[in-house]
């Protein structure tokens, strides 16, 4: 692996300054950590973006969440095709190895995933429809969500968009036969976020009302 | 999507002390993040263990890493082949669309994903083998990792391998086309670190040596 | 006292939460609450145990209730020996300074420390029975409690025993001349609660039917 | 048993209210903090005044700290006499059976136990030097804290007890052969914070200074 450079000394500095500060008050706790192994509450499905703070915003501290992060925080539906599907296999990794008790997706606006989807689907992106993208074939995962909202205004298109992000994923985890399992068990529970970048807003869905109201 | 439940209240309470504090002290970058859009520095890609705190580590500030998170840091091989591949779609959005200059692959101790993937190429998972396992398909990836750290003494293997984790995710990035063109253009550099869950350190890879070295 | 570290971050953290948000908007009470003094109207004896959260369960509030905490809920018999008795000390307090208006001990179940005295009382924990254990002489408070449950089948002394950690405190409790006047003088009444960790139940103890109803 | 009483209304009431809410809510979490048992992160010694809410200031969930609270924070020297020590067996599970990786004392101003200290040691509380005083005996722990404050002017005595209440503390914990071993060995760190129960501050000892600064 010729290729691979010296780490930039900016994220070296920043290193050392958390391991002389936040591990060595923690140290105790992080031995433990690695000796006992991670028990963590919840797993979090939240986007890439480099605006989305789930520890940030959640104040999580080293072992509480189990974090899965992708372009637009999605979750296919269930396929056991014996193809490599990095999503399920977190999930299923959560659940049945971890047994956390909540999953939470967290979605948010500004999203450039679910604009692409958005683009995508009204005839816009022609370069995502290539066979070759990456990134177009895993916003097919919010195409439906896309058909759901193709009559609003035109201007509330995208926002309702974000909130069929995490809403199509909510839907696709329950695909899951032990996904499924464990919500009637009792041993799970979903939960659907929408975080607001610029306001810092913090919304969740509620399904009595089907819409997605302030915390 | 009925089954949606409300946020644990521990949750909210989070995210109302972080939004009366760390938000309002940075509400004006924050709402500037909305509107100018991202542009991160760096893509890191790191394990959804909850112990991997890339964000603490590396002092993260909002706005400036893309992060995805698997399970073991993995990525696949270039396959344009019309599936879903999360990780692929991650890496060529970092790359293509939002141009990062560093792509930082953050491997860890104590894996459990690596930890399956040796219990599995060894024998000793068959459950990983089946086809329904979206763990043992995803861990294939790391299958080429294990050829070459099985004949070391037993003792060793496992860490060999969480490097061997970081090592493979990198041969594979150089796969990708756009990845091989932009690292032989200078505009972008690949890294590989492991960071010690107990001890708070920090190993990257130097190719000179072709060993891991601490930071 | 060099030994001293400064707090984990995550805990000042959260601690700056509180303060912009649960203090900030009850500052006026809890500034009042500082000058005029506290006037709970119940004392709490319950668990050490981290999953035992009577603040929680029973909604307290800043002033509400004057909580003492120990290991397994226990309360010692009245022994005026001019030894260092800390119980005792916190309900003398309680009772005749505060003149609190109730006393609830509060037990619960998978108690750690019940589990402990019932293995040392049937022989199998003979390290509790050294002179130097601390715990083993603390719970030798529930050795009464052994003797009451341990004729019945085996499966079901452990919860039965959980139920005496609450009445035997409870029966020590009447030991104390001062509580005993109280209570009789009708300023002060008793009451034994049991909390279900599991399932979230919570049972109180009648003595007209001699058991733990649910409330 | 026969004096129980049945519990006051308005703690049934709220205890049901949690039960519908915070607890449906975490009700697999629950679960699961029953079957597989505590592993809280932290020990807090704290007052059992019921202006102290350690809960809330750190905004602890259900299996994160293993809390002993006992009139003004108080911890007894290391005496394996054979006698019953609550206090003493607290932090002896906590540290050899839990193994928790911090040791925090937290003190509060306006502390009725302090003054009390201060009027005895002071000759002004003959009733606390009586033999059959347990509040008095136990405060006989902090007297060598009043050894240290009483030449100040008078003042700035029990502001300078409060720290004091949690210095000795720390002092005396170090007394404990297994906590001195385990602070040693980078398994347990102590902290000691004294909290405003007016103005809402934090402050923390820092051993480097000699004093207790603002977090």
């Amino acid at each position: 692996m010729k290729e691979a450079r010296p780490l930039p000394h900016y994220l070296v500095q920043r290193y050392h300054g958390w391991k002389a500060t936040a591990f060595t008050e923690n140290k105790a706790w992080y031995k433990r950590l690695a000796q006992d192994g991670q028990r963590p509450r919840a797993m979090v499905i939240a986007c890439c973006d480099s605006r989305v703070h789930v520890t940030s915003i959640f104040g999580a501290e080293s072992g509480e969440f189990f974090i899965h992060r992708n372009i637009a925080n999605l979750v296919p539906a269930y396929k056991p095709d014996g193809e490599q599907h990095g999503t399920s296999a977190a999930v299923e990794y959560a659940v049945n190895a971890l047994k956390v008790a909540h999953l939470v997706v967290v979605g948010h606006t500004n999203c450039g995933g679910v604009a692409g989807c958005h683009a995508m689907c009204s005839g816009h992106a022609p370069e995502l429809e290539e066979k070759t993208s990456f990134v177009g074939h895993w916003l097919d995962i919010l195409r439906p969500g896309y058909e759901r909202v193709k009559d609003l205004p035109e201007a509330d298109q995208i926002h309702a968009l974000e909130k069929q992000a995490v809403l199509i994923s909510l839907e696709n985890l329950l695909t899951f036969p032990f996904i499924k399992a464990a919500v009637e068990a009792g041993d799970l529970s979903l939960h659907g976020v929408l975080h607001d970048i610029g306001d810092g807003g913090l919304l969740q869905y509620d399904p009595e009302l089907d819409h997605f109201e302030h915390v």
